[in-house]
C-alpha cells in the first residue's frame, strides 16, 4: 500500500450529529409556523437543489435554511427571525472538533509505516478549518479537499501523487462517497459506518453488488488489517 | 522559469465587475430603507467580519449581504426581500465567463513552453465552477485552489509541486495576494492591474518600498518577456 486516505468527517470525527443539531433548532424557530415533517421534507429539497449551486458545506447550509424559511412562510417571516437562523447556523463553522475513539492511537502508529492522506469533499474554507481544529494534520503527509469525491477526483488525486490504484486504500463512512468510486477505479476500500448518514449519502443494495471492499466497526479494528 | 502560475479572477477573466454590479443591485433593493453611502459602508464591514467565519466567494458574499439588510432595517426587511437578494446573488454563482482579452493567444503559446498552473484563492466550488466555465483549463497543467494567498500557502504549493521560489513566476491582479507574498519568499512576479480593485486586496505604497516585481498593462506583453 504506497497512500492511505482517510476521510475526515465522521471517520476522524464528529461531523454530520452537528448539522442534525442545528437542523433541530431550526425547526424549534420555526415551530410556530410550520410543522415539523413539512419542514424537514422541503429542507432537504432545497439542500438538493442548492448542491448544484452553492455545493456541499455550513454555507450552503444556512442559505439553503433561510431559503426554507422564506418558503414556508410565504415571505413573511423577519429579519430577525432570519438573523437567528444565520446565528444558529454559525454553529457550524467553529463547533469544537471531537476525534472519534481510537483515532490518535490508530495515526500514531500507521503513520509511521505509510503515506497517510486526508481526502475530504466539502467546502475549501469549512474543512481546512475543521482540519486545523482537529490537531490531527501532523498524522498526515497530504491533504486533498475536494469538491466531490467521485471516479473523476480519486483519478485525478491518484495522478498527482503517481499512485496506481491498486497501491491505494480508502477508509470512510460514506459508502457513496468513500467506498465505490474507488472500488469502480480498481482501488482498496475500508468501510467503518457511523451512527448517522446523512440520506444523500446512503445508497442501495443493488449498487453494492459484486463490489469488494471491508467493513469494519471501529477505526482501531484497522490495526489488525494493515 | 520551471513553473508559472496565473492568477485567475481579475488576471484570466472579468470577475469584480460582477461583485459590483450585484452590490449596486443591493443598493437599488434596498433604496427605501437606507442611503446608498451608509450601506456601502456597513456592507464592507460585514464582508471583512465574515471573511474569518465564511471566507472568500460568492456564499460568503450573499450572507454578508442579508446580514447587512437585516443590520440595516433592524430586523424588519421581509423573507421576500431576502429572497429578492439571494436571486441577485445567485448571479455570482453562473455569469458567463469573460476570457480577458489576448489571454487565449498568450497561455496558448506559453503553454507549450512552460509548465502553466492556475492558482487562485477563493471558494472552491465557485472557483472550480469559473475555471471549467471559462474554457482554458486545457492550456494548465495544474490547478490549485486555496482559502488565501500568503507566504505559506505560495511555500506549501511550491514544496508539492518540488519548486524553488527562484523558479517560481505569479502572474496576477493583486498586489496584496499575487505579488507581495511570492516576492517575500524569494520568487519573481508580474502584476498586471485590472481596472477594478476590491478595497480589500489594495496595499499601502511603503508596503512595496524595496520589493521587485514587475509590472505590465496587458497579459499580451508578457510574450515580450517570457
Amino acid at each position: 500500500m504506497k497512500l492511505i486516505a482517510f476521510d475526515a468527517d465522521d471517520t476522524l470525527w464528529v461531523n454530520e450529529p452537528n448539522y442534525v443539531d442545528v437542523k433541530q433548532k431550526l425547526c424549534e424557530l420555526l415551530s410556530h409556523h410550520i410543522d415539523q415533517d413539512t419542514l424537514a421534507e422541503r429542507f432537504y429539497d432545497a439542500q438538493i437543489r442548492n448542491l448544484n449551486t452553492f455545493g456541499y458545506g455550513a454555507k450552503s447550509f444556512i442559505l439553503s435554511m433561510i431559503e426554507t424559511a422564506i418558503e414556508l412562510t410565504n415571505g413573511a417571516i423577519t429579519g430577525t427571525e432570519i438573523q437567528q437562523i444565520i446565528d444558529v447556523g454559525r454553529k457550524l463553522i467553529d463547533f469544537p472538533i471531537d476525534v472519534l475513539d481510537g483515532v490518535h492511537d490508530v495515526l500514531e502508529i500507521l503513520s509511521k509505516k505509510f503515506d497517510l492522506m486526508i481526502l475530504t469533499k466539502g467546502d475549501l474554507f469549512d474543512q481546512e478549518s475543521k482540519i486545523a481544529r482537529s490537531g490531527l494534520v501532523h498524522y498526515f503527509k497530504h491533504v486533498e479537499i475536494v469538491s466531490e469525491k467521485n471516479e473523476q477526483a480519486y483519478q485525478r488525486v491518484l495522478h498527482r501523487y503517481n499512485v496506481q490504484p491498486a497501491d491505494f486504500l480508502m477508509i470512510g463512512n460514506s459508502l457513496k462517497s468513500d467506498i465505490l468510486p474507488v472500488v469502480h477505479i480498481g482501488g482498496r476500500a475500508i468501510y467503518i459506518p457511523y451512527a448517522v448518514t446523512w440520506v444523500h449519502e446512503r445508497v442501495t443494495d443493488s449498487q453494492l453488488v459484486g463490489k469488494s471492499f471491508t467493513t469494519l466497526t471501529s477505526v482501531r479494528e484497522l490495526l489488525d488489517l494493515l
